[in-house]
C-alpha cells in the first residue's frame, strides 16, 4: 500500500483523534508533508508481518512544545536530518522509519523522513495515540533502548545521546531542548525487524488512515461522525468508540508550564446528556473524563473532542467556551493495557492514586448504574 | 621527551600555578594519572612543529565544577571514553590529544587519555593557563569549531554535539552537564596538525612542567619559590614573573551559583608592602589585581598565590583567613594578547570595563608612580 498526498490528509484527521486532544495539531505538518510527497513521490506503507527480522528500524518522531509550530515553521528535513545523522552513527541504513507516536502530528513526520529517505514507513508505533512523554511507549515497555538517540534542534544543531536509562535520556533531552529553542526532531529507539514485531504497535498508522477517510465521508455526506468513528473503530485491534457525553462547554482552563499543558475542561450536558456535566482533565492530552463525577475513562484509553456541529475532531488548543462537543472514548489494544504497559502510562504516572479500569467497563458499569437509577425512581420492585 | 608518573607530579606543580588560582586542584587527577601511566606506560610529549599538517588532533579536557570531584571520583576512562566516541563518529584514529587547557587539572586529563589509548600528548594547548568558560580558547579565537564535540557525563552517558556556533556549544554543554550531575569529560575542538600550529599556545604543557620542577626544587631545598618561577618564566614564551604583593589574607569572599565561584580576597601588606592593601577579585580564576586601589594585574595576564611560608602554589579554594600569601603575575605569551584573543578573554568578557594593559606595563607604572611619590616626599627637586 502506498500513501499519496491525498492520503496525508485522512491520515491528519484521524491522527487528530488519536491525539487524544493533544499530539499537535498535525495540519501545518500535513501540508508541509504533502508537498515532500508530491516532490518525492508516495511512500509505502509496509506491514510489520513484511519486514524482514534483521531489518533496521529508527522511528522518527517531532518533539517538545507543539505550540512553537505556530511561530517556526518545520521546513520537513529535521527529523530525515537526525535520521541521516543516526546511520551514520550506526554506520547502517535504515531499512524503514516509523511513527514512534500515532496520534498528532507526529503520525505525519515519518512520511516526510520516508520520502525523502526512500524508505517504507511502518504500519505501527510505540503509543497507539499520543502521550506526553516520550518514554510512555511500547518500545520502553517491551525493552528497547532509546538511545542512540540523534536529535536536530530548533537552531538546527545536532545531538547524538547515548544514555543508558531511557527516563534520563527523556530528563536529558526535554532540558536539551528547553537550552534550544524548545523544539526538536529526533530518531532513536532503533530495533531490528523482530523487536519492532514484538514490541510496536500494530496497525495503528493504517488505522488512523482509515478513521480519517470515514470522517472525511460522514462529514462530506453531512453524516455523523461518531457513527462512522464507532464502524471503524469496531473492527480494529481498537474497542468500539463509546460516547461518553455531549455538552457545551461552560469553562476551560488551560496552564502551560514547561512546554507542558495542563488544565480541565467543564461540559455541560445537552439532548440525552441533559442535566448531567462532563469534566476532562489533561496533562498534553487528556488524561481523565468524569461525568457526574464518577470516571468514565481513563489514560491509556484515548478520551477525544468532536465539534458537534461539523463532526471535525477537535484538540484541546482549538476547545472555547461555548463549543458544543461530542467526547469520545476509544478503548485501546490490549497490548497497551498489559500491567508493565499501566506501570509507564496509566493513570498513576499522571498523579492519580487510582487504578486503571477500561473503558468498556466503566461504560457497563455506568449503564448499570442508570439503569438501577431509573428501576430506583419508578419505585423499584415495588412500583 | 616522554612523561612518566614522577614528571606528573612536578606538571600538576606548575598546573596549579598555570590554574591561575582556579582549574580545579590537579592532585586528585594527578594520583590517578600516575597509577594509569604506571599501567600504560610513559606517555610522549611532542613538540607542535614534530606534528603532520593533516594529523588529526583531538583535544580533551574535564568540564564543569570542579569541586563535585570532591565527592565522585573520576575513574580515568571519562575522557578516553569521549575521545573514543569521537574517533567513531569522525571513523578516524587520533594522531594525538592535547590540553584544552594547561592549568590546573585539565594539565593532566590529557595523559590518562594518551596514556590509555597508546597517542602522544602535544605540548600546546588552547588557554596557556586556566579560564572558565570553553570557547574562551584560542583554538576558538583562531577559527577552530568546537563541534563535533563527544561529552561523557557523571552518570556514564555519552553525547555528541554538533552545535555550528561555538558560544552555543558551550552554553548547551552547560545546560546538559547541569541535567546530568554537573561534571563531564569532552573531546572536541578537533583540528589538523595545520591548524594546530596555527591555533594553539605553543609549550604550555613543558612550561607547566618546568615550573613545577622549579617550584619543587625550590621548595625541597628550601629556596625562594618565587625566584625560582622568576627564572622559569623568563626563559619562556611567558614573561617573567612580577611579585605583585606579600601579605595576611584579612577577607575572603566566595559565592557559588551554577558552578561558577566568584568573589574577591583582601590582604593586608607585610615586609616591603607594609601598609598596602591587595584585592583580587575572582570568577573561578583570578581576574584583577589591585594595589592601593590601582590596577596591579588583568586577565589574561596570570595572577596567582603562593603560600608565603612553605612557598607552595595555592589555588583560590585553599585560601582561608590569616594566611599569608605571595601574589605574583605571570605575563602571558604574545598569541594570548591580540585583539582577536581580547575579545575573547578580556577583562570586559568578565563584566570590567577597563581595556586590557599588559601586566609588565602596568608594573613600569606603578614603579613610576613609587618613584615620583618617593621624589616628592623627600621635597622634589628643591629637596
Amino acid at each position: 500500500m502506498y500513501i499519496n498526498h491525498k492520503d496525508i490528509e485522512d491520515l491528519a484527521l484521524g491522527a487528530t483523534v488519536l491525539g487524544a486532544g493533544g499530539g499537535g495539531d498535525p495540519y501545518i505538518t500535513r501540508l508541509l508533508a504533502q508537498k515532500i510527497i508530491q516532490k518525492f513521490g508516495p511512500v509505502q506503507l509496509l506491514q510489520p508481518f513484511m519486514v524482514p527480522d534483521d531489518a533496521l528500524i529508527i522511528p522518527t518522531a517531532f518533539m517538545g512544545a507543539t505550540t512553537v509550530l505556530q511561530e517556526k515553521l518545520l521546513n520537513g528535513k529535521e527529523a530525515y536530518g537526525a535520521l541521516k545523522m543516526l546511520e551514520n552513527y550506526l554506520r547502517s541504513k535504515a531499512f524503514a522509519t516509523m511513527p514512534a507516536e500515532a496520534g498528532g502530528l507526529n503520525a505525519i513526520i515519518p512520511f516526510m523522513v520516508a520520502a525523502r529517505a526512500g524508505i517504507p514507513v511502518i504500519d505501527s508505533d510505540g503509543m497507539g495515540r499520543a502521550l506526553p512523554e516520550h518514554q510512555m511507549s511500547s518500545f520502553h515497555i517491551y525493552g528497547i533502548s532509546g538511545s542512540p538517540m540523534a536529535i536536530n534542534t530548533e537552531k538546527d544543531d545536532y545531538i547524538l545521546l547515548k544514555v543508558k536509562d531511557n527516563y534520563r535520556l527523556a530528563e536529558i533531552a526535554r532540558s536539551l531542548l528547553a537550552s534550544t529553542g524548545g523544539i526538536g526532531n529526533m530518531a532513536g529507539y532503533v530495533m531490528t525487524g523482530e523487536q519492532m514485531k514484538e514490541t510496536a504497535i500494530t496497525g495503528t498508522v493504517s488505522f488512523g488512515l482509515k478513521l480519517g477517510t470515514a470522517i472525511r465521508k460522514a462529514i462530506q455526506e453531512k453524516g455523523d461522525t461518531f457513527e462512522a468513528i464507532s464502524q471503524v473503530t469496531s473492527n480494529s485491534t481498537y474497542g468500539r468508540a463509546i460516547k461518553l457525553f455531549q455538552g457545551k462547554i461552560t469553562d476551560i482552563e488551560r496552564r502551560l508550564n514547561n512546554s507542558y499543558l495542563r488544565g480541565r475542561a467543564v461540559i455541560r450536558g445537552i439532548k440525552d446528556f441533559s442535566g448531567s456535566e462532563c469534566i476532562i482533565e489533561f496533562q498534553n492530552e487528556n488524561i481523565i473524563a468524569l461525568v457526574d463525577n464518577e470516571t468514565a475513562a481513563l489514560v491509556p484509553d484515548i478520551i477525544t473532542y468532536l465539534d458537534a456541529e461539523t463532526g471535525f475532531p477537535l484538540s484541546i488548543e482549538q476547545l472555547k467556551y461555548g463549543y458544543r462537543v461530542t467526547v469520545i472514548g476509544i478503548p485501546t489494544p490490549e497490548i497497551m493495557r498489559t500491567e508493565s504497559a499501566l506501570q509507564v502510562w496509566g493513570p498513576r504516572k499522571f498523579g492519580y492514586d487510582i487504578d486503571y479500569i477500561p473503558l468498556e467497563v466503566l461504560e457497563k458499569f455506568r449503564a448499570i448504574q442508570r439503569a438501577n437509577k431509573g428501576f430506583l425512581e419508578k419505585g423499584g420492585a415495588q412500583g
